[in-house]
């Protein structure tokens, strides 16, 4: 009997999911809605269940899901209870769950040595090494994720206000900003105490366009930005000597190819393959009947 | 029959009150507990009721709030609702209230020009030039406050954080920090979750020891965060000609007194007074029948 394999890439706002033989041909492909296991385990499992059978139905194969072998990448998966709890109700034969990072790595390295870097909301550095895998950075925007969209945003919200007060010469940047805020302080400052990483988020993209501009005080934020990220790659390659191949993933990889220093854009190369790809590499590899 | 007048300095962990006479003599003094108008008013006004009575009582006046004028500093006063419902509600025959900035300019500076830098938890700079009242800063933790407590403990655990890493050097003030977490970047990342400010205020302490020891990264961030306080003195200084009185309060006046740069340390003078003698001067001042 065919054994099929099943890789999922969960997200905040969408679920992928492909099917694949043993040799890791991938047959079909399917897709559905949000499955955070973290803040709605119940939602992420009909998503995941959703996404494997259109995958299979994608492919021409009866909805067998209950002899398939499945590996899940999701965000934030170094949180044990709800990975347990979707592990225990998942309808697969087999099933492991591991983070959005790794099958994003797997992906775009294959089975080489190397380094990504994710620049999205946030940050997260991941080094594979002697088959080592070493993360690096990825603790959330309160006390991490420096160089992320989220930290991005959050500082040119500190930069209008510190432009309003006169502490620091203002820009088309933070005027731009304050006059979303009408001009009152008091405005941002709420906004901020309710803002969740992803509201910040979305001041990043009015940061990198005048910045592209030329504007100062954008392209200030963007090189300190690009620069912290800078520390985390020469991080990196501390770790594997800076030789295998490295990649830039995530909403700002384009964007930072061209802040970075040239020790690191001298690395930079294309994935090889994506996340789901990953996911499916990992899937036959990992869960293979008589796999190490 | 004599007006007495009262200058009440509510705080989030005391209520402090003094009486005074027409030409505004301090008769009297009491204290209770917390008086934060915007997280708790009826405690608010509880404990500033206990403490203009154990003032009066202190002078070895009859109790009589009900014919006495008041003036209260309270912290975070810009909080429209909190303040009406507060003043509609004190026992006093005329009451105003105020930002506990300005009655610590007051006492700091008399009635002469000049500026403070309140750098405690957070941070905020008046400046009063020509009679008229200018502030900057003190936007809150979130997206202000730079240079102080909160945020220079939060830069230290986001600093332990990189050093755990690797991606910046440790040195023992990290160590300690980590060690304060069982060396578990997750714990520093539950703690900063539901911290607030004061809790990241709480490491500030650790920061300024370390630096008095020479540790490089607690001097790296102390320098970070009196250059920030530099930048907003500069800013002060560009309203008054850095002419008037320049007095630091707070809980790290004294620290920062050695890190600022020589133009301001050159300007430094003691406060005249502290913020409940503001709050009396102004009480006489504003209060007094037919006073401008």
């Amino acid at each position: 009997m065919q054994e099929y394999f099943i890789g999922i890439d969960g997200g905040g706002t969408s679920c992928r999911a492909a099917v694949a033989d043993a040799e890791g041909r991938i047959l079909g492909r399917g897709r559905s809605g949000a499955s955070n296991i973290l803040t709605d385990p119940d939602t992420a499992l009909r998503h995941i269940e959703e996404a494997a059978r259109l995958a299979f139905r994608d492919a021409g194969l009866a909805e067998d899901l209950s002899a398939a072998s499945a590996l899940l990448g999701v965000a934030g998966n170094n949180v044990g209870d709800a990975v347990s709890y979707v592990l225990a109700r998942l309808p697969f034969a087999r099933a492991e769950i591991v983070s959005d990072g790794l099958i994003a790595l797997q992906g775009a390295l294959g089975d080489a040595d190397g380094a990504i870097a994710i620049v999205g909301t946030g940050t997260i550095f991941i080094v594979r090494h002697q088959g080592r895998i070493h993360y690096l950075g990825g603790w959330g925007f309160q006390v991490g994720d420096l160089g992320g969209g989220a930290r991005l945003g959050h500082a040119a919200l500190q930069e209008s206000l510190l432009a309003h007060d006169g502490i620091r010469p203002g820009s088309a940047l933070t005027k731009r900003i304050l006059d979303e805020f009408g001009h009152d302080p008091k405005m941002v400052v709420d906004f901020a105490r309710a803002a969740r990483p992803g509201d910040f988020g979305r001041h990043a993209p009015t940061v990198v366009a005048f910045a592209a501009e030329g504007d100062p005080t954008a392209l200030r934020l963007m090189r300190d930005a690009a620069s912290q990220v800078d520390e985390a790659l020469d991080a990196a390659a501390r770790i594997d000597g800076g030789t295998g191949r490295l990649c830039l993933l995530g909403g700002l990889a384009e964007v930072y190819s061209a802040y970075l220093a040239d020790r690191h854009r001298d690395r930079l190369a294309p994935p090889l393959a994506d996340a789901l790809t990953g996911a499916v590499e990992l899937a036959v590899k990992t869960l293979r009947t008589g796999a190490p």
